[in-house]
């Protein structure tokens, strides 16, 4: 393919408004940047840290408002699931399903995620190696499903950090599937005292441009109009103003390398 | 507490034969060692690396027997669970929930798994510090339930191996749960490229005993009669007569340190 | 030899009067203990993090003094070096060489400090694992000097965090070599931002009572009357009157593994 | 600077053919890209796993060797020391002294060197973040010399394995020193069981366009006609001929980045 695609969107879906900002704008700037354009937004977190963290204002609800994005704005959707059982449920919403990182081990909710027949997009568990998500690949592709993406989001390295290794896109692609650079979560700083998650956001260009370099098919980037008032990973979002200068920065060494 | 306990047993359900003489010869050492016995065995694998490893004899089925190991031993037992769905399934057989390590951060499992009024045991996940399992303790403890353990099994040490950090036995007992050491899947050594877990059963006595002798309240052993024809985790389950030599030096530990 | 040996003192040599407190408590409660004790400061610090860090009070005077308290008091002592050229020089005063971990892969230093016939103390790397320690046993060995000991002070976790793997000291001790554990060190979090190396001493006595356990041949608490005011290390040297019960506790659990 | 600029050579002079084939190929190309070409090569190898690998031809010798190549192609020389002592000695040689990684905290070596008021370069130690890397350029500024390089070449990940953290690169330029990626000793594979360190050379391309995208000041690259029969390094040196398209490359990559 010519150009990258690009994951993007609010870390979770807080309502239509935020939804409807994220989406005019980066739609439009992909359009410019002949950037294939997937729309993202999680309607539910299962996995914060503290019990007392926002996970969502209702799977439905928040479900019917990633379709009506995907609708008014004619976008792809993707969400994630944490259950076999969700996913035939999301599967009637959005475009793709994603599986979180600490779930990538599931054998049950990956093979429910490539029944529903939608695009599966499996994050690398933070304690896997990049060769060994081939086995996740298989477990898809095994359940009759060829489309499989495979998307890095940084390593355990020690408690408080993650590290980003660029080998693994080259070995993930090894597996016959696409690979996506997470520059979001790639940045978070785990195990934080507080219970809230933090995080780097002044690196996101970097690591974006060497994903880049290296080969990456695609990028996953969380944006916010504001990540200062974010309900979920407000850490890490990059701000929505600031995307448009990053991806034109992008598509410049796409070209270089390709 | 006098004594630690010990929570035993073969890694997964393979019939009642196996049960049986595992759980004949474990609480008959345990009885004169004056060791509290919890006998484990899971009903079913759902994260193995490769959808073609064994995953259990049926659900039903393996639960029954571990219930009739129960009745005739007079022994608490202990399986773990993946999804909620699961949680008050499993709970009509067994005494203790325990959660998988790659699913600690999963609220909606752990909050099933308090909701069954059973002891539930978190596995501290590879990707987290000890210290941030007090989050998991409070999630279950807001659900009702205050009778939780945390484990420990090892941390995200480069791809291919775990470390075992001693620090984490005191920072998880300063949330109030007791610390049960994991001598088993401690030692594991992941992401191989066959697609099966490595691992190090040499080790399983020093990891004991420095787990003794750091103040961990319990100890995790899998344990079979012929590891090597094992139908999971093989590489690292402990020879079943090699248990009681190794129980008796820990004891002599435990007194000397209490 | 029925009872582990002991490497103690405070960290660098700052003045006659500290070294003959703590050579006076110290070898005090060692003959009570029946533990045989090394008397341990090292004559200058080089490699510290800033070059505005305290490096010592000057070399020949430094090591005059650790001669004098192994002739006053009857005791071994050990400092270690950080050229070739220091190996002699060093070794006309005190009875033990010590290799500096980062320095534990420098050849020409380690067949220096073979060649002057003392013993040599070398440090395990924080990059290294233990299982290579022998190629510097064989370093030494092959120049003559069967006289080695090996110390585990623990490996890189992330930039800020050192871990114990206690699989290292039966992993070193295949080298044939004695093992000892470096209760002080292993304990740094290093690259602070300030510059200054911090710590956990509250951890000593953990880490302590597993390396026992475990069947560790050697400690090395660095000790200090008041940590606080001490000019290197003072993060995480144990405080000079906490030493005696924990060497008894110590004594306990080798009785019992032995 | 326009461009990046390039230390390249074999990793230790074995003799003047060969430092005369790599000189002479390198040169052109990096005269055609418009790329600044600092030749290197190590007169003594003094910290290999094993005291019977190859530590050089004699040190007057191979300098005396990196002079002559110096003079002939009109090339600047980089050579890496051990000891203070080595410093003056080998400054009358060549244009640039490199401090090993493992050496990177030794106070005495970096101002030794900083004080021949040659440029340094200093590689970042396994167990060092990037941003504790500014205590090195402040030793070496504070004896009076501001010609300072910070390489970054992979972390301790695990006892077997380096990573390259890219967040490094502007975090070491951060201190105002410009920053080098070592393609070719990033991909150690460090603690192998026979004493020869392993390598992965196939990575190469990937680590070097990730470092120029990430905007790192200059590429660190050892090169040898034949590898397979290289007297030290030879797992990740970079095949001669393979030099002049990847150069090409990172070129373009360099022209989007600026």
């Amino acid at each position: 393919p010519d150009n990258f695609f690009l994951i993007a969107g609010p870390c979770v879906v807080e309502g239509k408004d935020l939804l409807d900002e994220v989406a005019t704008k980066v739609s439009e700037v992909c359009k410019r940047l002949e950037i294939p354009y997937i729309f993202k937004s999680s309607y539910r977190k299962a996995n914060r840290t503290s019990a007392s963290s926002f996970t969502g204002i209702g799977d439905q609800e928040a479900l019917q408002l990633l379709k009506g994005i995907s609708e008014k704005y004619n976008l792809p959707t993707v969400s994630d699931i944490h259950t076999a059982q969700e996913a035939a449920m999301a599967a009637s919403y959005v475009d793709m399903l994603q599986i979180p990182a600490f779930l990538c081990r599931q054998t049950d909710l990956l093979i429910a995620a490539a029944e529903t027949g939608k695009v599966v997009n499996v994050k690398k568990g933070q304690f896997l190696s990049g060769a060994s998500m081939k086995f996740a690949v298989e477990k898809i592709k095994g359940a009759g499903n060829d489309q499989v993406l495979l998307t890095e989001r940084g390593t355990t390295f020690g408690y408080q950090d993650l590290v980003v290794d660029y080998r693994n896109i080259p070995e993930m692609q090894a597996s016959g599937a696409p690979v996506v650079m997470d520059c979001t979560h790639s940045l978070q700083q785990p195990n934080q005292t507080t219970g809230v998650t933090g995080g780097n956001p002044q690196m996101i260009e970097t690591i974006a441009k060497a994903a880049i370099a290296a080969g990456a098919d695609g990028l996953f980037i969380e944006t916010h109009p504001n990540p200062a008032v974010a309900k979920s990973d407000g850490a890490n979002m990059l701000q929505l103003d600031l995307l448009e200068p990053l991806l034109e920065k992008l598509v410049r060494i796409r070209k270089a390398v390709m």
